[in-house]
């Protein structure tokens, strides 16, 4: 049987520690006890090489034998086809879980993400735009409170669409910006408790510290 | 055999008219030639039956007998499990669809949408958040222009992929993102010249306009 790769920086800044993307992919191969290694790519002199197996010079990729693939999101999908504690078999809920998955990735992230950036440069100038942002993330939020109010996971039981769903709000709650939604605060809250996903953040941050 | 049918909004307003998601989906049902139908659910009230089926009141979603899906990604990807034409059956081609599939709506409609909301707004105020969201577009855009210069579609053929992906960069083109880009520009024009799009492009622009 082959072993799973994990690509990560070789380091970063301390801002982004156990925020970077590989995080999602440690929580799910935890989750699913999958043993995996780890490799690193430069943070600083993004190589060639770098970018023919991540076409942004991002990180994380993974390979499983001669495959290998990039994008959280579907690295994600791909480990959730290996282990249905990730995933389930029973092709109704797979559609289940891969409808949140996305939803995570596209309709939450999509502006969580960019309004970050102006949290993370201290950015309260009020225009239009920021406005509409601000707007789109917030009707975001209150869909989102409202799903949470009433289950546990999003899908049946805990699956990668949490783990995806739980970090992007764990972003915006770095930033305060989930206080009036208490679900999805508790949400946060219980996904972070998982043993998974301790684990998966302190190896992360143990990497990038041992670097520095 | 069960029908496919699409749910969109009953009408909207001028200005997204060609860009509701459920273009995305009408050129994938094009392309692999599915069959479908379709249905309406109010703009203006948006009703608890909506948000069972699309839990953030926006749209798309489809059904297929007991099946319904929203997020447009969900959806391509499992009308690409439907149609070897949208993704191919060989696993090691179909994970390089899947992760372009995420870069597109993961890695690109990321800053891509946000970044529109300012154009949309006419908001040129220059602040840090926006200069960071600029970069960040800007940086996805550079990588991308490098990948489409040497290839016709993001995978091996024509794909889900390149349906969401050449819609991401399409909207950036409507705001004129893309001048200094020609192999994406070039891109969209290939994906848009395809009788799939026209057909889609028409269809969604005529069911609004019909109810006006």
């Amino acid at each position: 049987m082959t072993e799973i790769v994990l690509t990560t920086f070789d380091w970063v800044p301390e801002a982004p520690r156990g925020y970077v993307r590989d995080l999602r992919v440690r929580c799910a191969l935890e989750e699913a006890k999958l043993p995996y290694s780890g490799k690193t790519t430069p943070f600083r002199a993004r190589s060639e090489e770098h970018l023919a197996c991540q076409p942004f010079a991002q990180v994380p990729w993974i390979t499983n034998g001669a495959t290998s693939i990039f994008e959280s999101g579907a690295i994600l999908l791909y480990l959730g086809g290996l282990s249905a504690t990730l995933m389930p078999i029973e092709p109704a809920k797979r559609i289940n879980v891969i409808e949140w998955l996305f939803a995570a990735l596209n309709s939450v992230e999509m502006p969580s993400v960019p309004w970050s950036l102006f949290k993370f440069t201290n950015d309260e100038t009020d225009t239009p735009g920021r406005r509409a942002l601000d707007g789109f993330l917030n009707a975001r939020l209150e869909r989102m409170e409202n799903v949470l109010k009433h289950r546990e996971w999003l899908a049946e039981s805990f699956s990668i669409a949490d783990i995806a769903m739980s970090d992007v709000m764990r972003l915006v709650d770095r930033f305060d910006g989930v206080a009036e939604f208490p679900a999805i605060r508790a949400y946060v809250e219980r996904a972070t408790a998982r043993p998974s996903f301790a684990k998966a953040y302190a190896d992360q941050v143990a990497h990038f510290a041992a670097r520095d």
